[in-house]
């Protein structure tokens, strides 16, 4: 859905690590590299944007739901020491995470589990978790007109294994008083979600939107919500502009993927 | 608190229907010319914005609540034929307001009424109404340390005469199936607004936020809900920022004042 950038680095990897259809893609902000396929599942700007909203712990525990094939704990694991519990239910997805764990030499901070989220408090203890990543399926089951081919990304897409409010109960029984759950998902069931959160005890507290383009509807929303706390105080953070009139990527987003600081904001 | 244009008009006036630090301004984007009163009662952006944001009947009722000097329904009435009733509980404004709808010869489109909102069904058929538009007091009434000297801006800016949820309930009551309320607030009291709109069956449907800067928080919001509406299909509107890194109004904005396109939204 999202145009994403790929940067092949297939001379790093033996054949042996390396699937059929797969590639390993850098963002050229970090030094993270990611296994994909396309066929299978790539990450998108929803990822990579996901992995930057949040303010990190510097320690605790952080926990990725929804994880597909690790780019978002991959990314966050660069901004945080705290340890990296990731949980995707597709194998086929959590074994190119797996790999890419080790690509990366991250064995030792971010931990992927391949199991249904459900199941988290087998993971990590109750009450436990500090801060929740998730880049759920954003779509309703019912939706099936926009089911995609893949079985990968129809589960990875729509809510057929799991739900909103699925996602937000898990949640609300693996963080600690105080601690936060930041997903992405789309404007267009941001009540559903508002709903979700609070009838979890997660209080909605920073909120961004996505654009893209200065002139177009919002097409994502990066939320943050507090376990316990209070509905007032609301921040709405400035807007993220994807692309410039022109069709170019915003200064900032370049800037995201690039890690160049091209002078300005847009 | 917002940056406003004043354009003096003084001359066009007798001195019979200006009282005393009374002056005339002209959005240049219009024609209206408003009557304000620095230290009494002064339209601002969000006042503009308001009147700009609900897309309008072209026939049916439409009501401006807590309508100070009348800003929002005299901007408004430039984009409509319908007829308009504006209710302001503050008598001197009202009376800003009156000679403004005089000044403006729209005596046969708008109405002003000086009264309670509470009692709005005594000016209008109960769910006769098809648009109503609010730019209510911001601040909860115990927020003591930001409260104005003045007496009417006090009441215009603090929730001591009505509140949130006092202005749903009016508008749940007025409102036709399918109506709308529009509404300009503060981020901070997102939820308690979202809250207040669907206890009273009224399912926000558009969301747009203004930015005083590109980088900066929103500082505004306007929000749509309809009566008896859906809780799917939120939209988010494109940003508004309304100044530039230099500090000029942005182009979109300098178009909404003074009505002249510069050639980009930015």
């Amino acid at each position: 859905m999202f145009k994403f950038l790929y940067f092949c680095y297939n001379d790093a990897m033996t054949k042996m690590q390396l699937q059929e259809g797969e590639r390993i893609d850098q963002l050229f902000s970090s030094d993270v590299q990611i296994i994909q396929n396309k066929a299978v599942f790539s990450y998108s700007i929803d990822s990579v944007l996901l992995s930057r909203f949040p303010k990190m712990p510097s320690r605790g525990l952080i926990v990725d739901l929804c994880s597909g094939n690790g780019a978002v704990g991959l990314f966050a694991s660069t901004r945080t020491k705290a340890p990296i519990v990731a949980v995707e239910l597709q194998e086929r997805l959590a074994d190119m995470a797996k790999r890419s764990i080790s690509l990366n030499q991250l064995q030792d901070q971010v931990t992927m589990i391949c199991d249904d989220l459900k199941n988290l408090l087998n993971h990590v203890p109750r009450s436990g978790v500090d801060l929740i990543l998730c880049n759920p399926p954003y779509f309703k089951s019912r939706e099936s007109s926009k089911k995609n081919v893949s079985e990968h990304y129809l589960l990875a897409r729509h809510e057929i294994t799991t739900n909103l409010e699925e996602i937000c109960q898990v949640a609300r029984h693996a963080l600690k008083s105080n601690g936060r759950l930041a997903m992405v998902h789309r404007p267009d069931r941001f009540l559903e979600i508002l709903d979700a959160l609070r009838q979890n005890g997660l209080a909605p507290k920073r909120l961004q939107f996505v654009y893209p383009k200065l002139g177009k509807d919002a097409n994502m929303l990066l939320i943050e919500a507090i376990k316990d706390g209070s509905i007032e105080g609301m921040k709405i953070l400035p807007p993220l502009i994807v692309h410039k009139d022109n069709g170019d990527y915003t200064d900032h987003i370049y800037d995201i993927y690039f890690g160049q600081k091209k002078g300005q904001n847009l």
